[in-house]
């Protein structure tokens, strides 16, 4: 396809967002001020031939306001001019934090006389309401060293087995299995299939994971249950016997730490096991505090998730819940970051349902508690959330630091890269994702990532799958998974890798994706993407590709391309997953980058060339996507 | 223009809202079932000849699904078909409201696999955040007697004075004017200037008031201030003696009610007078109790509305100011509502910022405490405030019954319908109203209105200007006011009127608008146009008018239309800025609505004719509009 279809208009819209090439002055304090920087194309002032709108250029803006709301009313302050920067104009306006979380936007006026707005979103021809308006929370962000770091994500009765698992039986609630056998994934015996994975089974992979580049061990849940997945925890206070006790834990994260890889735990606050101490204690004596903890009815029945018995919801109107749980440095959150566990981080198991029943809303609560406790504890933990859906609205930077969802980047990816396999599209009745245009996948990126502060955006995950999804190799067209991994380890935020993904695996769903990992049986692996992973992982030292500002600079159909800026470096990505030809218009892409230049990284063939007066040939066989640095 | 260009797609969308069409049952407790509802275009099954996309037409949908939230969690239930009508099918879902406010979607898959989402923002060929879904309120709506009810806006200084209002003296601050004097709107007088309106001033008018067919009489601030404005009140316990006193109201309000015309009154909650007792309490008394009703710094510097030390701002986290102002029935909420008041509800001022000052964030519950009290004191009163920008996200059914806004329809009104004149364009920087097509005025609308409850929508005000805008015949072109005063009497909500109006007053700003009304003086009457209000009420005497659903049919350049539905009865509703010529196609129409049909209401020159095969052809001399009913 030639420029000028779909979203042509992308590379040369106005621009902002919460890095520090627009928001120079760093974190803002409740009250304090900050210059906010907002670009703008300059219209003649670079190679735009005859000014028409063919060359899918907006006309040059005259004026600029920042819009912001104080106290729930509109302000509006006029930007002053900075100057002209290849062929782009600066413009400069002061924000004021009056609120914990300031919220803005951009009125543009052009030399025409219309005008448009810009949000987080992108520009808008008309009014739109507030939802979508830049954020920027006073709260501190998430730790340094997790913006944008390498996470991979490691469902221990899956990854690997000690000698001591092979001592140990299986509990009575199981169903053993071999390591090579096949992963049952729908009926009964689902969640009772034992492999025995052990944490001193990853413990003695972690090569593997160095060789990855991986910066941050996410482990699904460690403490002891009735179940492989073991989100129905029986208690919160003990490591799973299984996975070789707390001792082993302790042994993993020191492990882990001397080879300079964090590690963050799983944690349910929604709900726990039927089995779990308190819940047997509630139970038993309907006289017992733990009685508070979760929804017991007059008739002795309860509330549970889903309406699974086995797994009773926790009410958190609880203060006895409260403090067992989240409150103070003896609390289960404290607990685990504190010596000897030394954990770096939480992820929160179900998220957005927990504290919500009915006309209960105590999600904000929760997340509060949790965030004090944990910081309290460990001033450097990182603290995320599972929200599968639109989460962004809960996550403004009070909470925890960022999401693991699946709206802004996973569900339009696999609807970008389809081959019509029918998986479970995240809950969806169609029978497979929906085939979506690049311009799609683009809007709806932004669209759910929006009404994020830019620093939430950082410390959220980014994957192409997970141990709740499809495997991305079976949801996407052969080939599309690499391009995948590229836009994950690219975009913003921390790249999340299931552990399996580098070895190419399959999976029709979450349960099925949970396959032992092929380290001894050289046949099941399916494609070795572990040169792929690690390349990623080495150019995400690139402190661009961390925390640099994202912009789109082209979405078509089957192609699109988008460029992070930071201190003068760049990143220029490019994605196809067909053929593609595209023309790219002078001006489009960042000064310094040639018609040539070698891509940092590629996977399939990938080229630019020039093309006629000044403008950049984009040549694909797709599926293929690369990386080039401009430092 | 000719039916393809714009927005030519509106009329064959999917189609739901919470109109008793959709939501056959009526109101919903929590925990409760309600059948759900929504139209899909059948496609071939109407003269859609040929069936390709030229036409406009959407391709029909073969399967629907409604996406609920629940505990914040997305779930999908599939919807029955019910059977064709009118070229429409109609299909049904139960929808369980499992928290207060349930929030719900639909998606809907094409014969041709792809699929699209449906919210309150109309259709959406990619994935959406949830911030537009559908909302449902389990809270009892607004009165029955307020849905969609003519609202008329008084604000006493400049009403009408009786004979009593000649013998008081003005007092100190004033400064008197005559009735015919020109009005101070900018500069130290503004708030001064004294015309001296009062209660029985408005008591001797309300033949008017019947002849316009008023059914509530919304009063800016009765209590005694040092402004003309009186948002700075002096006591929220008494009537202004300039205003003729308590029994000047209680008059007022009996004869209102005689006449079956309901009233309600004006409070600020965001701030009092610093002439107001408690203020002058708090200054003299440190230790006082009022104290705490402020932001009093150590300095003894208090925070103000906007920074104007005359307008103290009230610290709602006080359990005195909520004693006083809002809690129980001696509060001043309620006072006003009992005997020997008897007003029927409040317009609160500044909703949009009470409670809101840096982290404080109280404004939620001063909605909640308010609507308690007054519902308390008289169930069926009616309770909206003032939120000039983006409100829905305030008005979710559980404070306030409706806003006071400016963003679902004025602004896009004033811009869809200016000629360029320099007017205060709602605090925006803009020199006038950026000119907007009718396709954009309906997208704002649209946005605006989404995140509202249907039921917040019918009690809302719909007004073309108010005492604190620019007037809407200086805003719009020649002829525009009567075509923005039909679309404000027919479009969902509560038609509002504010004094003068009907008299075709002008003004630059909302200072400059509150214009004595011209009773005696004939020359200052610039268009007499009781009649079209008069005649728009009657109007409004049709049921459809009050509660029936919204469709957009039409909404090019120049002209839009859209239509109302109930209970198999409909009103069509055109407006044009400009010339028009539109044909719109067969099936667009409500079956029955034949070319050449007389219309109920029209200003301007605007017609149906038949066109060729089956189309209907538009065609207006605007600024023209006019409103047919099909019953």
């Amino acid at each position: 396809m030639r420029f000028g279809e779909g979203m042509s208009m992308l590379g040369f819209e106005a621009h902002h967002d919460g890095s520090p090439l627009y928001l120079p002055d760093g974190p803002v304090p409740l009250g304090g001020t900050t210059r906010v920087r907002i670009r703008t194309w300059a219209g003649s002032a670079v190679g735009n031939a005859g000014g028409t709108s063919d060359g899918g250029r907006p006309a040059a803006v005259e004026r600029v306001w920042l819009r912001t709301l104080e106290d729930g009313e509109p302000r509006f302050a006029e930007a002053r001019h900075l100057g002209v920067e290849d062929g782009w104009d600066w413009w400069e306006a002061e924000l004021r934090a009056v609120n914990p979380l300031a919220r803005y936007r951009f009125l543009l006026r052009e030399a025409d006389g219309r005008s448009s707005w810009l949000n987080a979103a992108g520009p808008h021809p008309q009014d739109v309401p507030d939802a979508q308006d830049f954020r920027l929370s006073t709260a501190p962000a998430g730790p340094d060293w997790a913006a944008g770091a390498v996470m991979y994500q490691v469902f221990p009765d899956r990854f690997a087995r000690s000698a001591a698992a092979d001592t140990r039986p299986a509990p009575d609630w199981a169903v053993p299995a071999d390591w090579d056998a096949d992963v049952e994934y729908r009926g009964p015996e689902t969640p009772l299939q034992f492999f025995g994975g052990d944490l001193d089974g990853v413990r003695e992979r972690l090569d593997h994971l160095a060789g990855l580049g991986v910066e941050i061990l996410y482990l699904t849940p460690f403490f002891p249950s009735a179940s492989n997945h073991r989100y129905d925890a029986e208690s919160f206070r003990r490591v799973d016997p299984l996975l070789g006790g707390d001792e082993a834990l302790i042994r993993l994260v020191q492990a882990c730490h001397e080879r300079g890889i964090r590690v963050i735990g799983d944690l349910t606050t929604n709900h726990t096991g039927d089995t779990h101490e308190w819940f047997r204690t509630a139970l038993a004596d309907p006289g017992a505090a733990e009685r508070s903890y979760y929804y017991f009815g007059a008739d002795g029945g309860y509330e549970s998730w889903w309406g699974v018995p086995s797994l009773p919801k926790l009410d958190w109107a609880s203060d006895g819940l409260r403090r067992d749980f989240v409150e103070g440095p003896k609390s289960v959150v404290a607990h685990w970051l504190n010596e000897p566990f030394r954990l770096d981080g939480w992820r929160v198991d179900v998220g957005n349902m927990t504290g919500r029943l009915g006309a209960a809303d105590w999600n904000h609560d929760v997340g509060a508690l949790v965030r004090h406790t944990a910081l309290e504890a460990c001033p450097g933990a990182l603290l995320v959330a599972e929200s599968t859906n639109d989460a962004a609205p809960d996550f403004q930077g009070d909470t925890y630091h960022g999401s693991m969802s699946y709206a802004s980047f996973t569900r339009p990816l696999w609807a970008w890269l389809t081959d019509g396999t029918a998986v479970n599209f995240f809950g969806s009745p169609l029978p497979c994702p929906p085939r979506i245009p690049a311009s799609q996948f683009v809007a709806e990126y932004r669209a759910f990532a929006a009404a994020y502060p830019w620093t939430a955006r950082l410390h959220s995950l980014v994957a192409i799958d997970t141990h709740d999804t499809a495997r991305a190799a079976t949801a996407m067209i052969p080939g599309g998974q690499a391009v995948a991994a590229v836009l994950s380890f690219t975009l913003p935020g921390m790249p999340t890798v299931f552990a399996g993904d580098e070895f190419g695996l399959e999976g029709m769903n979450g349960e099925h994706s949970r396959t032992p990992m092929p380290w001894d049986e050289p046949h099941r692996v399916v494609q070795d993407l572990r040169g792929l992973y690690s390349a990623l992982s080495a150019l995400r030292g690139e402190p661009v590709l961390r925390t640099g500002s994202l912009r789109w600079l082209h979405a078509g159909g089957d192609t699109l391309a988008f460029v992070r800026e930071l201190d003068g470096t760049a990143a220029l990505v490019v994605a196809a997953r067909d053929e593609a030809d595209v023309v790219l218009p002078p001006g489009l892409l960042p000064a310094g980058l040639a018609a040539g230049t070698d891509a940092a990284l590629a996977v399939g063939r990938i080229a630019l060339t020039a093309d006629g007066d000044g403008g950049i040939r984009l040549r694909a066989a797709g599926p293929a996507a690369a990386v080039w640095l401009l430092s």
